[in-house]
């Protein structure tokens, strides 16, 4: 390449921001709004300077949401068929349909929905490449007007991607909050589940299991949201990403167990959690096709997102999640679930054991505790890394109402999971 | 599931319509101007009826792009590599880094951009699932006010996209435009390359070798864009997913080869077409870091996007794109190449021979033919299917300027290419 002389690019960039070039494309302000987002970065930093200070200390990271068992026999298997069949030109697959394979939409409504009464057709299944981007992407089919409310403490996510999109007002960074966000804190006061809001969103964004506090729902409670919902006709977008650690039979695996959750309810799922796909990549939206506002229905506007700026899930990749449906897939899952489950148990209950006031961690694979001794957040955060070795998420991370808390994930190892609560133990 | 009472279900919507309930929410209307995407489903039906009407008839599609022929051994002993390595806790791979991992980006950097001459480094390279997914997401980083230039005819992604985010004004169906669009006719007359606007755009969209003309651009030609960009403040998204077909001399590869495009160009690359990636899913949008607005980098609101809803391609097909610049995979790919590149040699000139007036083809897989005897795009489709068995896809399906006209892809195989080739000579 002939290289930019320096000299026109410096004339050019003072000309720009002095506005004497008569045009001047423009960038989406809304993108300006967004605080950094220092959390992982910041603890990644910490963790890089303590073990720097001390090279001898092993450090074990129960902080990141990330899983660490082996993809399961029964996925590898059908990976390398599928990647065989892309080797033939008989067998050779090119662009998929854009909202999914029949193979993988008919086995998720059959073993999610039907096979548990709830009333979803196959076609109402969007599949795509991660349940964050299409819990960033949903947004985009609802009105700027539209008001969202979010639990607090909560997933990222969904604020950013609003104010992205400019649907949430200004930022005060004194409070950490949007002013045109609806705000439902989940503290150990109402049992880490959100009130009906006082004022009334057009979109709620409800995740449960729930990350991170841990906390589930029961279908009663469920129901309300879902009846508030259909009366105030506002759509509640369900994030069941974790849904495969459930244990207790009165927590509802799917939103549309519910009655009448086919005309206000959106449901995102994710392969991440429950088949260890995070480097995989697969997810699943549902939307009725009796949702809708007046005569347009949800399902076509992302049927159109999907079709205008979505290409569909590689086909060795859907061939990956069919096989999580297969019975060999569906034994092995079971017991990497339960693996991970079991490193909950050790955590939960070591922390009981260590005094600490603990929840999560029964249905989920987050484990939410009270930070000790008034200490911050960030302040346990500090002390947890200099005197246990054992890195967490620190709970304001996720929002104001997460201060005074941290998050443990059951994801490590078993030999690495019962170490760091010996750790703790003796603090 | 418990059943919805039918009752409560009507009579919500009948609240809803007349808006009884209070509040609603509401849809982002700008997906309501669109108008319907009938383009590839009108080509499907009407195939489907002729060979309903004619089931003995053998009919060659030469109209989608979507490549036929099987994955490269190099990149399918990758692809088995690395799913290998996802069954061994030791080797196992979670979340990738949002923007790719770095050996597939240094190996884009060096092999497209640094051999070339063109200076982009590794870390201005965004990995992803598809330069449709890119193409389509590229101007949510933009401001609304921003007014986009297209080709005529055009990939509809560019213009579809925009009308969603609502930057395109209200649509004209007599005329098949947008009233915020500013139009680049692309004709014989100018050698179906654009001409610089009369009103200045802020965000243009090119694309070369182009889809659907075939038509290429010299870099003279080129670097005039990149000047007039420079001097008005314009952004060019680059479109280059066909680059791989180029086998002239005076045909750049990148935009970056052009002097000063580091201010005012993105480029978007696919691995589709040049590695037959259409069902594998894999791209990379360059940024450069010198690009700017005032003191906002788009580079880094590109990041943000990525780091908020997008959670990177997966690793093993990220170890697929790495096989693509291995010796083996770059041998073997250049046959692949080589392959499609005859079938559109053989098309561009079966066509001439059978009189007809045809361009593109020689740096690209696509041939461009004008339509005999002054027929419609639409009236030579009909004609093509009934008498030659041959389907195609109509020019006006990309724009108004694409009347007349009709598109064939080399992506076939040798052998159907050659046989509707033959039959078309006979008409």
């Amino acid at each position: 390449m002939e290289q930019v002389k320096p000299e026109i690019t410096a004339v050019l960039k003072e000309k720009r921001k002095n506005r004497e070039v008569r045009f001047m494309f423009k960038v989406n302000e809304n993108y300006l709004k967004l605080p950094g987002s220092y959390l992982f970065s910041t603890i990644g930093k910490k963790v890089a300077a303590y073990q720097a200070a001390n090279p001898d200390r092993q450090i074990i990271r129960l902080g990141i949401g990330d899983v660490t068992q082996p993809l399961a026999p029964a996925i590898i298997d059908s990976l390398h068929k599928a990647v065989d069949e892309m080797s033939h030109a008989e067998t050779f697959r090119g662009y998929a349909p854009d909202l999914g394979y029949e193979f993988l939409r008919s086995a998720i409504a059959r073993n999610d929905y039907q096979d548990r009464g709830a009333d979803i057709a196959e076609d109402e299944i969007f599949v795509s490449d991660g349940a964050k981007s299409d819990s960033g992407n949903i947004q985009e089919i609802f009105s700027l007007d539209n008001k969202i409310a979010v639990c607090d403490p909560v997933y990222p996510v969904y604020v950013d991607s609003n104010v992205m999109a400019g649907r949430t007002g200004s930022y005060d960074a004194r409070t950490q909050t949007w002013s045109d966000v609806i705000y439902m804190p989940c503290t150990a006061d109402n049992g880490f589940s959100p009130e009906i809001p006082k004022e009334t969103p057009d979109l709620i964004y409800l995740c449960f299991p729930n990350n991170p506090t841990g906390a589930t729902i029961t279908k009663d409670q469920l129901q309300v949201w879902v009846d508030y919902a259909n009366r105030v006709g506002a759509v509640i977008i369900y994030d069941a990403a974790y849904e495969a650690y459930i244990s207790e039979e009165h927590v509802p695996h799917t939103i549309f167990e519910c009655q009448g959750a086919r005309t206000c309810a959106i449901e995102l799922k994710s392969f991440s959690k429950n088949a260890g796909f995070t480097g995989v990549r697969l997810s699943y939206t549902v939307i009725p096709k009796d949702l809708k506002c007046g005569d347009t229905a949800l399902h076509s506007l992302w049927a159109r997102r999907h079709g205008t700026k979505y290409n569909g899930a590689p086909y060795i990749i859907q061939r990956a999640g069919e096989a999580v449906y297969s019975p060999e897939g569906k034994e092995q899952l079971k017991e990497q679930v339960a693996y991970y489950m079991n490193n909950a148990r050790v955590i939960y209950e070591g922390l009981q054991e260590a005094g600490y006031t603990v929840s999560g961690g029964v249905n989920a694979p987050y484990i939410w505790l009270k930070t000790p001794a008034g200490m911050s957040s960030w302040e346990f955060f500090d002390y947890l890394l200099e005197n246990a070795n054992v890195v967490g998420t620190p709970g304001s991370g996720f929002g104001p109402s997460g201060e005074g808390y941290f998050r443990l994930t059951a994801f490590g190892s078993y030999e690495n999971t019962v170490t760091a609560l010996e750790r703790i133990k003796k603090l």
